[in-house]
């Protein structure tokens, strides 16, 4: 339980509303003595950011984060560090008129039957992809100690629409990647690729509509020996992170539902010996066997729905009056989230790493520059 | 942390090995007064049993239920239960022979880097399937306790390798779908297509090989209101129990990653009035939003990765050399490990979903009949 | 772990230090509807705020709550809320000055060890007792939901150093308790034996020394049955609330230590019938046997050991010459503790016991008022 | 939750009942590698088995562990460990005559709220002094573990009704202590004062009647800087531990209720370098200041009420005719539990400190003998 807290040495708690005063979170675990770079940590919150494409809502976002705890002469100090950012562009005025009128698949009857209509329901208050901010903000300090020990993440768009890039993208070195993943405005790694993506978008925001695509996200270095064979495997809480991620539907590592079409010969992984290490030839399994890591690159693709919010006629119900309906949703959203949902998965995949070299004691309580 | 613990309010340990006295479970929460039917708990058992059919291990285990504790005359006391069975024909002359080459897409080189050596290989010890029988058991007792409440959990193959049914089965009535599951030796609900499945096992049965499939789980009459809408989704819970079995390597709930390949206006599931009851007109969703129950059946498939273990010959590493060799795996091993799946499948669909009605006050503590 | 989390269902977290920004909680779990009553958590933490009599600290703060997240139209949302105070009265002069002294019996040793340098000191950053305002905070809303079941808490000051009230109160009506407890300024119940023990306090101040003491809370209307056999105790989880407390050394049950001096016979609690119900006739037991609640008043002490921050000389350690010296502590200091750690001693044993009766059902995840 | 569950990193599930088949225990979190002494298990057992003097329980129990897993090749293997002791010499006529009639300070009335008279009563079922076996058995294991780091943990009877012994035991060198310790039948450390204990016991047990007493529990050569400041606090963490065996009902840590009658000059523990070594003079705090350790002994007191089990005539209450009525305890019990209460309290000290020395990562997951 703790509907809003995840990890266990190293654990977030999130907190906030869209249109309330705050998006925050306190983070616990944090080892003490990292340099905290606040710029760093600005241009990761940045990156899922309204504003930055013509792609994305139109809702004007300082973001700016600010620090409330934990740290201390620049440096974490062990204690729980809590960050918040502040919402200023707040028009809840679309959300007042239709606000008994179910969105379809939006969480508002989910919502209702839970919280028995005393939801904050404006901007979509906690269901709100705004909460992952806080994921964000986490994920930055994260990344920094993470980075410390030459562990990186990579996430990009694999796939608008039927539109998939499916190069395996050589992930020996990030730098390379990153430099063309800035190019794209939709966080592709193939530009050519990318135009086509963002013509999909483009047509879906102009018909009212919106669509969906896939992430696939890489981690690199992350010794062998991380994971459990049972309830406690990388897959596991990998995949109870990501779910955390609004309009998440699906995660596959490795292989993954592919894996379900071939033969062991084709999908098992033969071992060999590449500079005096042990590594598999192909790499099917995704870097997890027996829900622990091989020291190969982990790799798993999630699948994100298009964007509930879209403009066209659709059929609901009114909770009030107990009678059909339709809804036209105004406001301001996104014809696609996949672009600003890929800083969101790499977050979370460094929260949940991070938490199983804490607990392994890979990394320390107390850290030195 | 607790590698080998499941839930929160019901909370499974998962104890014993392939090869060792016996493989447990020890089930916590159970709310007391349930009459336990052992007949019903060995059903389960059975159906994940090897010997069933010729697509099965040749490993001949009764897997006989013994309760050590938590039950009195004849009804759950509140206490912890403790469910084991035991180990009977156990042959690990195969593992001793090979053990120091690694197994291709086995947790081999894994274990080996997280426990030093030290774990027991025999079988392939806490990563065999066999321990699955522990959450057989517990999912049996969660079951039971689920009808009571009119829910019940379906899981059925949906694919193997190529071959898969497409059908919307109709979920209104379970029964009709039970028995003709019962019908197909590999738990298929569409006989014609079963028989393609059966053919394709076949095939790589007799080529030394193995092949992989998907189940489809459904659960049906969970109330709306259930799950949570940041890090307690519905999602995050069910897959980090369904990553928990061996040789799962996704996981999509709903239209999963079709959804990421539709637009809003195709996936959305408009809402409307059935029989006064709040409904949606399809279900895409698959049961849930804001990572919380709607109401609707709740839908997810898993990919089941073809069986590492296959006769061809492999290449490898032998880690006592650190030279490449082949390796051929000799013993008994399932040609599809997907039909033995589908009750730990539903097994841990139970725990999960239990766990969580237990948590929301929705069934209490005490029981009457 | 989560150092700074407390709960399971009903779960705070704690973030903020003493001379920072801020001291604030996250509350998790609280059910959705509760009206707040933002004066009645203000009444709560002028309870604990210095400056209230001439027994505690000079530092000024106003102490204010402030509402982050999490209500909306004045209720709860069932969100997780943050409430904050900011630090005002800041003056770090004193720690900057002897910030290489370790203070005899405080944790800045302790800390060194386990932060390795890098904690916030100034003014004992997370173990100072301002701190506590958080739970002050947090559990002036369970106060708040428990008392809707007509569960009521009191804590009193029992004794100052050898000066002791032992008089069985009568907690069949509670308010007329509250009364006299508001006439001593040190929240004591009975007013002739309060000026004895002021006395002791003022001869404590004067003698630039502090002074200790004993609190006893009494909590009423617990239903029988909520607790726990074995891990999961009313004792087990009061004490690990409890002990979270800066100054907080000892905790006993109904007869306590006294139990252990007794015989069987003596200490036994026989049972009658009052009224129709089933009761024991005295309650040596604290309301609590085999950890779990009879529906006796639950009642503890707690041991409260003196401030030791005193005026007085004292030897230590210079950490950074390795050498022997002498301190006397400046700033600003409370003689003794007690006084405002009653209504701490209150929250804490709020937070656990709505903790239990959330996760028993007993209380339900939305309120109707 | 999980109320038969203690640890984080180190996990200990308990199971079974008194007059079931067994009780048992599984161990979740052993470090792999660890040869274990399945004699020194046995040996730390047998010093709570009953029938080892004339002050305990008749009932003849061989209480010999088995080892159901987790254990290859005589070492730890990583996997969760399962021992179990079965139940033999069982006698529940005298609970079948009774089972109406309420026994005082027994947990018969909150036992039937919790568990609505599903229960297994017989022994006191889950409620028996007996479920700390499994206790033990764990308890032994993670001392061979904490051995290897040289801290060792030592439990006496401190005193038995009003007699006490007041004598500050030297705590450096532990072997002539455990010397003492076992020539008296009791578990004190002074012969003298040990003989006047057996006396008040002798006396007790003639008049049908039962005593209480403590038991001083110290732990050595704990490295400074375990534990957490708020609520992880070593002393939150070994209270919880602690009041989870039977008929404790006090704690103190240090100086304890003493220190509540004291004032800061004399409670302060000053500091001093002894061998280049930071340490106090005296240890007033019991080894723990700020919730973390200190690198002095870790020094605390529990308080055991006296056997709620009396052959004395006692008033009660007949549950099912709600008249009443008296009751006469027959059946085979103990005069005083303290003696046997010893090595659960060592055991149960034990787990928790491995638990934080494995979650800080002072201990790590692979052993190396």
């Amino acid at each position: 339980m703790g509907d809003n807290t995840l990890g266990t040495k190293f654990r977030i708690t999130s907190f906030g509303e869209s249109h309330g005063k705050v998006v925050g979170v306190v983070i616990d675990g944090t080892p003490a003595g990292l340099k905290i770079d606040l710029d760093y940590i600005q241009s990761e919150l940045n990156k899922r950011k309204p504003g930055q494409s013509s792609f994305t809502t139109a809702r004007k976002e300082e973001d700016k984060v600010e620090v409330l705890s934990g740290i201390f002469n620049d440096r974490t100090t062990g204690a729980p560090i809590c960050l918040i950012i502040k919402n200023q562009d707040v028009d809840s005025s679309n959300y007042e008129k239709s606000k008994n009128l179910l969105r379809p698949s939006h969480a508002d009857y989910a919502s209702l039957q839970k919280f028995g209509g005393f939801a904050d329901y404006r901007g979509s208050g906690r269901f709100s992809g705004r909460i992952t901010a806080g994921f964000v903000m986490a994920g930055a300090i994260a990344k920094q100690i993470l980075s410390k020990d030459k562990i990186s993440i990579i996430a990009y768009t694999k796939s608008i629409g039927n539109v998939e890039d499916n190069e395996e993208h050589s992930i020996d070195d990030f730098e390379p990647l990153l430099q063309r993943r800035k190019k794209s405005p939709i966080g592709a790694l193939d530009l050519e690729v990318s135009k086509k993506m963002e013509n999909l978008i483009e047509i879906a925001k102009k018909a009212n509509d919106s669509v969906g695509g896939t992430i696939r996200c890489i981690i690199n270095n992350v010794p062998p020996g991380i994971g459990g064979p049972i309830f406690n495997s990388l897959e596991s809480n990998i995949s109870k992170g990501i779910f955390s991620i609004p309009a998440i539907k699906g995660i596959e590592f490795g292989a993954g539902f592919d894996a379900s079409r071939m033969k062991g010969s084709e999908h098992n992984d033969p071992w060999t010996i590449k500079n005096g290490k042990i590594k598999t030839i192909k790499n099917d399994s995704g870097g997890i066997l027996g829900g622990i890591s091989t020291g190969m690159p982990i790799v798993f693709n999630v699948a994100v729905k298009p964007t509930p919010s879209i403009g066209k006629i659709q059929k609901t119900v009114n909770i009030k009056t107990m009678e059909e309906d339709n809804i036209t949703i105004e406001g301001r959203h996104d014809p696609c989230i996949v672009p600003r949902a890929i800083v969101v998965v790499e977050s979370i995949t460094a929260l949940v790493i991070l938490d199983f070299l804490l607990i392994e004691g890979k990394i320390l309580s107390v850290l030195k520059d």
